[in-house]
């Protein structure tokens, strides 16, 4: 009773579905249509209640306060100017809007909630950030603000991330015969989408730094594991403090001295880190460990997470953690 | 006929059955004994003939004109130096007799094989890289030998493996539902004991580099694929060029533009490479990556390779490529 | 706040740590100790919670009004006693006091909730019933009730556990490498522990069919599938029908003309079933279909859905469904 | 040298490529074209050839002395009969000239090898079978043979096979993240296609036993296991006594004590049996274990084990034991 109105366009993919189920569970959010034009007339299963995909042309845009698009991208600008224009407040989750992609993030938050709280919260529009620059940024971020990066470094990030990244769409490098018992870099020599996101991310924030970015393919379902090596400035007494000190409150961050894995976040709405000096090195070099969960904390759970802002909502209601 | 009677001492781990089935299959070897304390009298069927495991004690080593063991590090120096004494010539598999393993290593050739042919042919015992150094130290050589990397620089290496590489002795945190769609980092803060094989390698081959080094652990049975992060001393036209020219006539040893998967090596004793400029980054940046199937070119395999330059066999004899 | 206190014995394995989770995340029930002599003081993290395991012989049995057991079979029969003892009221996980293992049962009811609510809500003790005969007696009841199997039939069963099944002890045979990409029947020959379970429940509804059971062991964390041949009385006009009938307003049963899958089950407390009449025989048969997740409606989530009877609390609470 | 030319239609598929390899790997076969319309000039890596695919219509049939067609149900029969017409003997892997699909077969030989070597040996087309007929066949043959089987009794067979067998066309529920930790039967109802080919195979063997067969799909790539419990006419004093009889000298047969697995078999081409007194019951029953590559003994070796005897080499010849 007293729950808000949401929908969401482009229900159908393994993000948009993970939506469905976050915005079902959730308190304050009733979820008044979920779109798919491909999947049309599909049904979802959300507990005992049976959902029908709409098409979206069919979805009454003007009756949610708030909607989400899990639009692909390149396909979601226009439905979020749509939805934006009948009077709906915007969460998407595409790259449309996020940095590195056009000029359009100028005027449009991006929604790296913990750094963006106060720009999300009255946006019209809401840039969901990507997977890897979510687990990415949030891991760097401390470093950043404290000044503790060597000038001129290049920050060696190695990533993986379980299939559900890669989306529902039918391809047969994704089927499971050619995915059991492999694992396999793809994206290589700097070139994955993400990396403009975050190169962008890090100039605005101010560090000169450089990335070098290989992202791998990894024989789960679900998850995001990243390892960050830093050219640190001079060595860090404590190789956890710069985590600690900057994420003391942070309901859905978690600092540990032990490695993070990835049965540690998944289906739970957090960052987990850690950081560890190398040993052995005359440069001083530390390496920095983040998992979450891509299709929460790096997806449909941040996305909740800043409606939540946005619509005055306690921050965590909803998300699991 | 006119067979080589060689035997196993560890029979009963990983990479000792994988021993026991490549001797088995070899042509021009003929296994006389499988030595394996813990299962002894176990029985390991290789196609129609069934294997015994014998005790240690039990082991006629002076029959065999070649040992292999695949012994536990710790335990496997003593039993070397029986069966060098028996007579018979070693490949050692543990890491006793390796470089930054003690003093041992220094009379004791180093076998990564395609590095090290001359030493190999004529030692009485030959000390069997490690997995991950065989992958990451063949991915390196060319550009070694040819000066290419930076000053001062520090490599960042990021490798997964596969559960294999931890031996089949029964840990909790090895049951399949600890590592079924898990991904982890171990060994963090340059721990590994491989780091020490590699920079003293690193070392004896003439560079200053220095290594940070961050293992995983995979859920796949086999394989290991390692990104290899490189400060060049200057940009490289050609980023394929070094490992062309070094590897052209080398039978197990493929150069690819391509990445390669676990896929394209598991089963096979080869290291697949490829090489890549990292864009937009201004210190010159390259991208190494290398996949082995880590019971063959790192360890088994490598291993019968060596024995094979020990007894004046074919290199590739009885080696799947 | 007013909440139950319960208490946890056998704590460390899988079932007890599933019984952790459960109980920490269920609104009318406050987890008072977790035992575990094999892993006392070892942490179990809770959301933000870490719990510390105990000895038993520390737990404070009288402060817990009730108990749940997961010791193994054997021993748990001795510490069920003595939390009765202490007053608290027992929820037995093991296998000591269920039918076909010895005469203790015909005392304690036999916790297949949904066919023995009056018994199991005024019981002292409750012997929670096995994974697969969950599973398997929850399909065949109706069946069983309206009298549709034929005279003298022989009921075939094969069903398939995730690894989950066999607990979190360290055994050669569960680990990662032995279990990926294979699928193995074991307890073949009808001589697996549930068998007798099984059959005498059977008896006691007064069915005199016989059972052909093979279970196998799946590479999946969690989750029972079985799929149970029965020779019918008669063709069966409406082959959903019995179970339509006897489970309509059942909350944690779900009635498919679908064939279910493990995914439509895993983490949800239900058990959800189909009936297909197969074509082209001349006995009639029908094989029934039942999914489970063998961590939830199968242990941990059946006996918090027994003690939520037992305490008078909705029998759903703390259940995710 | 002397190889014998042969050519390889609807190459691309599992089946397609395990051939290619088969054939690349065969001492006594050359390959002269690979065929593959919707995957034309694609690159196959055999080792160190790269083979491309050709479309069908470039295929130089008569250059072949015996062609595999490994094309699609209903597209093989045409590209059959033009290869015959074009001179060049055939073994067909598709359903199109299987017992159980339509006429063609009366006159086309059934490939199961180990009881059709006759047949096969002179066809001018074999038809191979499917890989659940050959694993159920295989076992239930000593077993009509011998007039074990009770009269009017149904044979319930339950099994199971990795993803291979569904083809490596993208499909949504063929995806990794769909497959891994599910496990689902599928035609459930004896709905299966290849339910009339064994129906119709046993008549023809002379029993007139029923079959209620249910497939599963597992989550692994390769590997067939079925659980086939057969009611007796009488019991059975030496439950392995029918088989260890029926298949003494055959190669490609195991027949073992203990229940086979995945792993005994995988890479194989073999079949490995068990069998099982079940415990307990009055009608005597008896369930028997087969497991097989469904890839090997499933289709594309049990193919070239009937190649063999078409062309007059040894039976084994090729085929991984």
């Amino acid at each position: 009773m007293n729950e808000i109105p949401v929908g969401i366009l482009g229900a159908s993919g393994y993000a948009g579905r993970e939506l469905c189920r976050l915005v079902h569970a959730h308190p304050g959010l009733d979820l008044v249509f979920a779109a798919a034009n491909e999947q049309r007339d599909a049904i979802l299963r959300l507990g005992r209640r049976e959902l029908r995909f709409v098409a979206a042309e069919d979805a009454p845009l003007g009756s949610a306060r708030l909607i989400f698009s899990a639009l692909p991208h390149g396909a979601s600008e226009e439905w979020v100017r749509r939805a934006s224009d009948a009077g709906a407040r915007v969460v998407d989750l595409s790259a449309d809007f996020r940095p590195g992609n056009g000029p359009a993030h100028r005027t449009i938050p991006y929604g790296l909630t913990e750094q963006a709280r106060g720009a999300v919260s009255g946006a019209a529009i809401v840039a969901n950030p990507g997977c890897y620059p979510t687990a990415i940024l949030l891991a760097l971020a401390p470093l950043v603000e404290q000044g503790l990066i060597a000038d001129g470094a290049t920050i060696v990030v190695n990533a993986a991330s379980g299939v559900s990244g890669a989306g529902n769409a039918p391809k047969r490098e994704l089927l499971f015969g050619e995915v059991t018992e492999d694992f396999r870099p793809y994206a290589v020599g700097n070139t994955h989408r993400h990396l403009a996101e975050m190169r962008e991310t890090l100039r605005a924030w101010g560090t000169a730094a450089d990335l070098a970015f290989t992202p791998h393919l990894l024989p789960v379902a679900r998850g995001i594991l990243a390892a960050i090596t830093v050219p640190l400035r001079a060595p860090l007494a404590n190789p956890l403090g710069p985590w600690r000190e900057a994420y003391t409150s942070e309901p859905f961050i978690e600092v540990s001295p032990e490695p993070p894995a990835l049965h540690d976040v998944v289906r739970r709405n957090v960052v987990r880190l850690s950081a560890h000096l190398m040993a052995g090195t005359r440069q001083p070099m530390l390496t920095v460990l983040a998992a979450i969960d891509n299709m929460l904390k790096g997806s449909a759970g941040q996305a909740v997470q800043n409606a939540n802002l946005m619509l005055g909502l306690p921050e965590t209601m909803g998300l699991p953690a």
